[in-house]
């Protein structure tokens, strides 16, 4: 039997993958090119590409009367995506950007709950944009912004919520963007919920990857973007969740016209519908929902559960493969070694990462960097085989092996 | 020489018309189906067919690393979007909806002035998403909303911001969505300053078919969609426009990721880029931007002063064959007479005007309705014909003179 450091090993799991037919329902352009970046922007879908010509289509010879079928896209596709986190039909609605779409229901959970002296709460090391959207909320309210320090490898646990009161509102992410780390959705739920603080799930690094149970986690409110795992292109819609029983009591501070009841009787004050519906704002991105709403069918058909199983398997291999490989030449694993506590993807560090990955691009090897030390390893399992992650490893390893690797540029940044 | 009720005075016009080429730049589908609702929907032009078919490719094949073409997609579009605006490039950013942007700006305004005494001032007949925008803001900060009545007909004047005072907000349409009015936008944004507030104008329903000069007319702020006669498509991103002068002093109240300075440097508090980027906030829907670019370039090959003066050309022919034809029907225009004060849609107003407006789309004409009692016209200037205009005419005063037609069953209102 073949040992993990042979390909025929990486080989032999491919062939036993019950999710492989997928690979071919995605555009995969050069066959040699190994994609591990389906963390940040998922493949394009065969299906979308019709889905989207036909859209293009539909503009063209419809037009104004397109909106029989577009008027109701944001439920259609929130119900498509609520199949994939544990929420209900009209739980979910596609929309706007995830940065909106958390502070939307930022306001909504601080005006719910009337307390002047909530604080906001979050994970020092959680997404940018996370954190931006609560520092812009504090700085207009005069709000206190809390940030903690996680785990760098493990995340956030609920002890790292001990100081918060009622009337906080907390939000944290699913997976770790950094590490990948999956964090216990439900017990820290719980841990806010005993101090009468909100807890909001930012979804984004897991969804479509791993099974997310927001109703059997007791979750109120989360959001998340469906251009990683989920495939919805670039720019895709992001979507937010609340569940029913909340839906009632809280209001998006964006009041728009697509949340009004009776949208077309024009002449009437703000009265927003009563379900997820009331947290449109604008006419939404029809041709984009589209692609959304074909990305999470695809990820349906597959299923949740076979999806996390390969899932976890791949990141396994890059876990092992680090350990024979890469671990001698320095680098160090920067996500959880235990498979519950991985996400979808696998942080490498190493002192060099920048250099490694300019290296592997030239090498026909997609990694994303995070500074200042990480290269991330992102094999989404529906299109990535356990050869791809083989053949990445196996060049990182002769990369990292040179001594005569001259250091990158520094990135460009944006 | 033909008179106006004759169809060989349209034709004449149609001969003359220096635009009637752009008409073959555009997805027509059934020829003999006449659009006047371009003013909801624009059409699709082939361009756009074409680089959306790209785009998806582009997706495709480049994946993540097609960021260093779509990263400044919103500032591109933008700067297309300013050359027809009278704004100079780095003053309009092509991003979110109407809604959220103009949620922005307001919010943005508000806090610059530090008053926590402002109003929130519109026309009551403004468009319904304008209004619940300020009525939502007002709501969350306790402020009044104001709304004056604007003459339904010719829209607001100078007067009705009599009662302004420092610090208030104003927001208004430059072209009414209901009558088409075209706003005196120099001397409104005029009587705000010397009152001491500032006017926020939307755009949406003039930008691509009436000339905007929004530094000549000295505005600050503005918003507005580009699906109308921008031809962006179904729920294409909107803009929004800040002056250079302001723009230092403004920060939108959506902190994202997108407007961060050095945004791939993640470690860091916010600190928003010093341009207009920093009214972004989440990940643009990349797809919908390159649409809304191509039609802007459409619009810009086309030229405002040539797409005005041949809007103005068809309107006059609405409001002659109306004299002529549907007034001794018992017709009222619902649009200012005077040219220099419509802006590209007409309205023309019946007790039974949603029974007409369904007998016209059985006649293969699109017409829009907004109740009670209009029936909107839009000949978008690069693709109607002055025929089609006579051809719609022709079967509206067929309709309206049956005295056998039954009353149309009541909208089903969304």
């Amino acid at each position: 039997m073949a040992g993990v450091t042979d390909r025929a090993h990486a080989e032999a799991l491919d062939a036993a993958d019950e999710l492989a037919g997928f690979r071919t329902r995605f555009e995969l352009g050069d066959e040699r090119h190994v994609y591990l970046d389906g963390n940040s922007l998922g493949r394009l879908p065969l299906a979308t590409r019709e889905r989207l010509h036909a859209a293009i289509e539909q503009w063209g010879s419809e037009l104004v009367s397109g909106w029989h079928d577009w008027i109701d896209l944001p439920l259609r596709a929130g119900d498509a995506l609520a199949a994939l986190l544990g929420a209900r039909a009209g739980e979910v609605l596609a929309t706007d950007s995830t940065t909106v779409n958390l502070y939307k229901l930022v306001c909504a959970a601080l005006a719910a709950r009337g307390a002047a002296g909530s604080a906001l709460v979050t994970d020092r090391g959680n997404f940018p944009t996370d954190r931006y959207v609560l520092e812009g909320i504090a700085h207009a309210r005069g709000s206190e912004l809390r940030q903690f320090d996680a785990d760098p490898v493990h995340g956030p646990v609920p002890e790292n919520l001990a100081a918060c009161r009622p009337g906080d509102i907390v939000v944290l992410s699913h997976a770790a963007y950094r590490s990948g780390a999956l964090a216990d959705m439900a017990a820290l739920t719980a841990a806010a919920g005993e101090r009468g603080a909100t807890l909001i799930w930012d979804l984004s690094h897991s969804a479509g990857a791993v099974p997310v149970d927001l109703r059997g986690a007791g979750v109120e409110l989360a959001v998340g973007c469906t251009y990683k795992h989920l495939n919805g292109g670039p720019g895709a819609p992001a979507y937010l969740y609340v569940a029913a029983e909340r839906q009632a009591a809280l209001r998006s501070p964006v009041w728009g016209w697509f949340g009004q009841s009776e949208q077309f009787a024009m002449e009437r004050d703000y009265d927003p519908v009563p379900g997820i519906a009331r947290f449109l704002a604008g006419t939404p991105p029809v041709l984009q929902l589209m692609a959304v709403e074909e990305g999470a069918r695809l990820t349906a058909e597959a299923g949740m559960e076979a999806i996390r199983a390969k899932s976890v398997a791949l990141t396994a291999l890059i876990v092992e493969l680090h350990d024979a490989w890469l671990a001698p030449l320095g680098f160090e694993l920067g996500s959880p070694r235990e498979p519950a506590r991985r996400g979808a993807h696998v942080s490498l560090r190493h002192p060099r990462a920048w250099t490694f990955t300019q290296a592997l691009i030239e090498q026909r090897v997609t990694p994303d960097f995070r500074g200042p030390d990480a290269i991330r390893l992102g094999p989404a399992p529906l299109y990535t085989s356990f050869a791809d992650v083989w053949d990445a490893l196996d060049r990182l390893r002769g990369i990292a092996a040179r001594d005569d690797l001259p250091d990158a540029a520094p990135a460009r940044v944006t």
